[in-house]
């Protein structure tokens, strides 16, 4: 059989999407940051969404399991919005669990089961130590052959980098460049867990330092800054601290529908032409690291199925867990050719005001990464800005957007295509 | 919105099925269990089936997250069946998972979105200790209500039992008669991880007393063996060892089509003509435990669907995680009035040669319970019995059938109907 075209049976719409702010809040379970970010979504539905009007309850989550204890999530999640006896299922794929609740829903709406669904996304990591973190996302790699090796995803991700760079001739200041890039986003976000230029940041420092009758460092520029083993720590070489994405608390929620009842939600709904899924191997099994076959064979089926070409899309928010994986989203996406999307993101075409903005929310990186949640609240950037709702981070004529979500290093690749008509 | 009618777009047929052997296999890990039942279930296809042809791969599973540390499970499986790049995804509901990832298949191949849907399960738990398993499952209740309080599930289900007992005058011993009928039926059944009845394990234990020079038992039958707290310990009273299905490794699949393809699988296909799913609140939010809203939620959700009535299905397959629970099953789903299943089961109405057989397989109390994957293994014994290939626990003339699957202490339930044309 060769590569199947795939169709949605029915139109599918966004009506609705809303997300906590994301960050580290202690005193908060996954169920408060669940009901935050429902109250968020609700109250961005222009004519009005009672719960009983929902069907179905689609929930992506890493492992509540390893963070809180807690299994079975999605019902109690139901049981706080008063959804039950309604269905609520979890959709498990590592990161891209957000992105695989919200393809199942898809599908689900498309085939004239359900008309009304809220997919969700949340997770709830601040409570272990950062140590305990790092464990508990390594167990999304291969548990028999990678993790005991002594890979964690800093690891896998900088053996990546340096694949990347050793075939390209990219450069540490090229991944840089996306971190830098996020963080201008992110400042621009309200919900992002940093809302602080990496500019600002330094600033900070040395103010820091000159109150403590410190002698000024020798920083020309930010460039210096993050160059500054002090300053900005390697963790996995050539990966820094501003390389890499947050642990963050936070959910994320959207209100699906089939597309002829969105009319009775909002006359500005957002409708999704495209669902791409893939899957990879782990990354011993790999021929080409560089570039994710899980996400090469999601975007195709996205594209195919919407229409569109890489080129036709206005702005994207792909999975930027770690800044090298921007750069490396961006060619498999098709938005830059092989081994050219690290000078594409140096040189500014990914930013803002570039010709194919990324991650204008900020990215996982600076708006941060609550893992079940990402996927989905990469949707609610998408609906912001088409409804023209972005605020100072706001893109013009938004009317073709694509959102690019992984699972580990590429176990799982999700893409969804947005049109605003 | 009243309560609403769904109905499947397109038939969707089950064209293969199979399971690993049940039990405790400390050498395997999820991955080896998992291809034991692909293999098994490749075998089940009577005009062949190959890999290439599966378009994606639906894994139900509780927690490998702690069971093997394992999260993103289903592209591991992917890959080890050579799948990848194809998408692969796993669905959590606590016990429910096979069935949900059932459910979820059945629309996405009703949607006309995907012809060819591999579905499997599996769960890996021998590797603990039972207290950690017991920790384990623990999370699948509310652990910010339930678990603090002190309750493991066999806590939840003997509070379950002794209100149910006290509301309907049952007795332990009604609970007992399940146990006995399933390990009856499991007896019967090769890939089961206990094959042998209870009144051979006393036997047995009978023999080994007198090898020792000991003196005999005073147990006039299987009844006194049972009542024996020394033989047959309380576990949570009023449950003891032989109503708590076991700790069990195991995993099994379906190959599930659009019907209108079966024949190129087989000439025997079994039609899935009805799904139902629901939800529940945790145990401290229920009004009544002695039934689970959730259960008969989807009961009536599938049963509408299906055009059929309780009285209308021939054997059903339905979840005894614990005996006392096969009997509430029996009583939501329809086939028995409140209260009164515990005295069907006792007077034999669900033996394998009653008026309502129900777990011909040997159930979870006998076949073992690999959460993720008994829901799945249910399917497969529906699909082994309308073949006519269930040997000695054959039941005839099986044309219409059930399984019934609960996620914790009913937060999900999963009801499928199954036709045999």
């Amino acid at each position: 059989m060769g590569p199947k075209k795939r169709k949605l049976g029915r139109g599918v719409a966004i009506v609705g999407a809303g997300m906590s702010r994301f960050g580290v809040f202690k005193e908060k379970a996954s169920r408060d940051l669940f009901v935050d970010a429902f109250l968020a979504m609700k109250a961005s539905v222009d004519k009005g969404i009672d719960v009983s009007m929902i069907e179905a309850l689609y929930l992506g989550n890493l492992t509540s399991d390893l963070f809180e204890g807690q299994c079975h999530l999605a019902p109690i999640m139901a049981d706080w919005l008063g959804m039950v006896p309604k269905p609520a299922t979890r959709f498990e794929d590592a990161c891209a669990s957000g992105g695989v609740a919200m393809r199942e829903a898809i599908i689900a709406i498309a085939a004239g089961f359900y008309d009304v669904i809220l997919v969700g996304g949340v997770e709830k990591m601040s409570n272990l130590t950062t140590a305990q973190v790092t464990d508990a996302l390594a167990s999304a790699g291969d548990i028999l052959y990678e993790v005991p090796s002594g890979f964690t995803f800093p690891g896998f991700y900088a053996a990546i980098a340096t694949a990347y760079m050793h075939k390209y001739g990219a450069q540490p200041d090229h991944f840089m460049s996306v971190g830098l890039k996020n963080h201008h986003n992110g400042a621009l976000n309200p919900k992002a867990q940093y809302q602080s230029t990496i500019e600002d940041l330094m600033a900070k420092r040395i103010s820091k330092l000159k109150e403590k009758g410190g002698a000024a460092p020798a920083w020309g520029d930010v460039w210096d800054f993050l160059r500054d083993g002090d300053a900005n720590p390697v963790v996995a070489w050539p990966l820094r601290l501003f390389d890499c994405s947050p642990i963050t608390d936070g959910a994320a929620c959207l209100l699906l529908v089939a597309e002829e009842l969105a009319g009775s939600f909002t006359d500005r709904p957002v409708h999704l032409i495209g669902t791409g899924q893939g899957s990879g191997s782990a990354m011993h099994g790999r021929a080409d690291v560089t570039s994710l076959e899980g996400a090469r064979a999601a975007a195709a089926e996205a594209y195919q199925m919407a229409g569109v070409t890489p080129q036709d899309i206005k702005i994207a928010e792909v999975h930027d867990c770690f800044t090298s994986a921007e750069i490396i989203a961006s060619e498999d996406l098709g938005f830059f050719g092989r081994g050219e999307g690290s000078r594409a993101a140096f040189e500014g075409a990914t930013a803002r005001t570039g010709k194919k903005p990324i991650n204008t929310s900020g990215g996982l990186k600076s708006k941060g990464h609550p893992i079940g949640a990402s996927g989905v609240a990469q949707a609610v950037e998408i609906w912001t800005q088409m409804r023209e709702e972005a605020g100072k981070r706001q893109v013009k004529n938004v009317d073709l957007a694509l959102t690019h979500n992984v699972g580990a290093t590429g176990g799982t690749c999700v893409v969804h295509i947005y049109e605003r008509r």
